[in-house]
């Protein structure tokens, strides 16, 4: 039995719990675009990891996971860009915690704009400037950086599965570019 | 055993697998601040039911509920509305999905300034201007308007339970009052 | 001398007074996305001017306009969506000052998205639902209703000056499309 | 006659002009609430400025100031923070355009909450984390950080004037306090 991704509290959740709760309850996640911004607040480049995806496809991802039971969604933001970019990324967390928008992925594609086989998930959406250093870690293949020019490239949102190119679209909208 | 809450697909959850759920996942829920407003969208009064709470005390409440398994957001709020304030209501819901705040529920006290000993909710709250007839349901006493100014009595807020007087204070500071 | 816009106070600009602010203040103004939802606040079309620009060309527009002094920026909105849609498009304003954006339109251009070769104005951006009936002013040749797909169409963009368009499609991501 | 405020572009405008302007136009401001915040965003404590008014009296102040012509909403934000804290307070810009609210300082007391009998002033809000040493600059006596629990003490808003304690509240009630 594998049990997966530590509790804040004492309780764990197996994978075939989990695996229930996906088939019956909303699952809460956070999506994390990462960016470097100058001393003004603009954005120069926004940070994409490299992923092989389940069916041994390439796909562009957004930070992303899910909060935890007793978890702070600050905390959970903290915890996966630190898994995803590193301990060095000295992340700025938003003082607000209004997310720039919730993303509704569904197991039946078409309902909303973004889609996950595996649950219905709800994931808080997070625009964060890190400072320091980035690295992708073992589960990705590559951390790359484009700048808004190169974001308007149609084929990189093509290559971001589940519709987190239109999640990225919504970022940089609302980051006034 | 008893079923509750019927969901948008064929999954049920008795209540012991929420139970269940509820020890060890955050649960997805919408906060509704039921408002009137003018035309030129100035709010001129605020809906607060008065409910007795399971220990038989007296307390205000904002229209309040779960997000269901493969129910959209937007579809909640207007369901919660409907079972709170009736179905003539008339509720205009935002056209965007960014919630104002996000209010972070603990079962253990003083981690935010959101309680439910129940659970680990977490609510995406939404300011919600409604036009037509509102009638309290049967599982609410009451439903009470109050301006603005009505609502600077410090003693209204002590009513209301759970955090749900600082989601009403963050509201109002999101309308401009 | 011809006066314009009529001032809320008892001061008047005269065209030559308003001419030379242009030249020295940013000018405050707000721009309106007019749009139909659902009952459920999710956008089903977008309604755009058809204008005749000073140069001649044919162009799409939003609704758009000068804060006049002593005006809230609610009064301006509704005066324009008036002005622009007619008496009887029942605008629904946000009950938030909030604005999904600002939009900084330069007399230079490059130094934004937005540009405007008469002035330095700045734009509080708003979605505004209308459910009435809304038809062009004499000052324009066409309102026509989008829907989202159609929307998509970057000739649409294309025929949009000023900028307009990326105010657009932001409007759009924050509405979740 | 004296000349203030350096331009951006070329022009320049005399106190009579300005004074003229603010006769006839709403002008154009920023407020900001700078703010220290801990590695997840939370808000630790608040800086506000003690400033003599024109009338001699004591006055808690936020950060707050003009947007000049051709000069950009963020490049203000940036050079009002250093004039009022310094040139060392390395201020975290967002990333977003989008202020938490608009502020609208009436000539005319009790049109909206915010008052200026000088002008007519609509003021973008932003919070604005700071990182770095921040020293109170000469036009004012002193800059002192507030907890927010000691913001609660209803005293400091009244030492506020304008209507900026009600600013400073909308900002906590943004950043979930």
């Amino acid at each position: 039995m594998t049990r997966i991704e530590s509790q804040s509290g004492s309780s764990w959740l197996t994978r075939d719990e989990l695996d229930s709760a996906r088939e019956r309850l909303p699952i809460l996640y956070v999506d994390i675009v990462p960016v470097r911004a100058d001393e003004s607040g603009i954005v120069t480049s926004v940070g994409l990891l490299l992923r092989i995806t389940g069916h041994g496809q390439i796909s562009r991802a957004l930070v992303s996971g899910r909060v935890l039971y007793h978890e702070r969604v600050r905390s959970a933001v903290l915890r996966h860009i630190e898994k995803d970019l590193g301990p060095l990324a000295l992340p700025r967390l938003p003082t607000s915690p209004q997310p720039f928008t919730v993303a509704e992925y569904f197991p039946t594609p078409g309902v909303t704009a973004f889609h996950d086989p595996r649950q219905h998930a709800v994931s808080l959406a997070f625009v964060v400037p890190v400072d320091g250093d980035c690295a992708p870690q073992p589960d990705a293949l590559e951390l790359t950086w484009f700048t808004p020019i190169e974001l308007l490239d149609p084929t990189l949102f093509s290559e971001m599965s589940g519709g987190q190119g239109t999640l990225l679209r919504q970022a940089l909208a609302y980051c006034g570019l």
